[in-house]
């Protein structure tokens, strides 16, 4: 990778992080220049809108690895309670990790500004509905209908981003762990 | 009520209002004053800590809100089906109402502020417990043990405060109403 495209990668790496763990309207772009690394000149330039844009570029990025994390957890544990349990224990780890301070990736930017910016609201959308296309597809594979699996696949998914509010004003993965016997 | 007390009540009401279409970080101490119409002075007498005590009490109140607005629901659907039908019945239409902008009243405030402060994070520990409680008591009274009671209100609350952001973003009743059928 060219040094342009790991300047680019770092401020959306780093602007991700800072809005997990802060939101978006209290983390500014010096300081998500100052932690990526980043020189200025690379933030005007692949980010001329300004921080909407890298927010739109964050939500992206952590819907991604989201989708691939729950791909890798449905690669291994096919059955639908397995695999809620592998979901369930996986986020209670790295919410127990950040000492309750780093929830859903895209949770706290998407209230702070859906729907107001477009921009944002449909990187989150398409977030959403990709961790729900994976979650539907294990129920799928279970012998449930197209329909049925995926309204609990929403339904999964919708229990997880509240679960990871609960966890963080209670510091503690309880109310992670009990969605591991939703269905 | 006195003056000094409704100018009281307007800034927690509008501080709580503000919170939860715009988020904590974004609404400044002058958007609170201006818009309820409070003096400057009741302001520092009754906050002297600042915005983080307002929010304190905005978190307050709108749990007490929604808790009493719970209690109504559960004392008018005494059958969890039922109950929960009449939950996602009134969420959605809050959701509706507000043009998708205002989801849980509490909710952005805690993922932006918890657990860093304290004072927060036991308000919204407060909010989330009593909404639990009220909820764990439809199931209770329909024979199930405290425990599974207490386990189930919390998937409850929990997937609520999920389909909320995800009817946000998706500009839609579905995720909310799609919970009437969790349990």
């Amino acid at each position: 990778m060219g040094r342009a495209a790991e300047h680019k990668q770092g401020l959306v790496r780093t602007a991700m992080r800072l809005f997990r763990r802060q939101g978006y309207a209290s983390t500014g772009l010096q300081q998500i220049l100052a932690e990526s690394g980043a020189p200025r000149g690379s933030l005007y330039h692949y980010f001329p809108d300004g921080k909407e844009s890298l927010a739109e570029a964050a939500v992206e990025l952590a819907g991604t690895r989201m989708r691939d994390t729950l791909a890798e957890l449905a690669a291994a544990h096919g059955e639908p309670r397995a695999f809620l349990r592998a979901y369930c224990r996986t986020m209670a780890g790295w919410m127990e990790e950040s000492g309750f301070r780093s929830g859903c990736p895209i949770a706290t930017t998407l209230l702070e500004t859906a729907p107001v910016s477009p921009r944002i609201t449909r990187a989150g959308q398409r977030a959403f509905s990709s961790w729900i296309e994976v979650v539907a597809g294990v129920f799928a594979r279970a012998g449930m209908s197209k329909r049925e699996s995926r309204r609990r696949a929403g339904m999964v998914v919708a229990a997880m981003e509240g679960a990871l509010i609960l966890a963080r004003v209670e510091r503690s993965k309880r109310p992670i762990l009990d969605l591991a016997t939703l269905f």
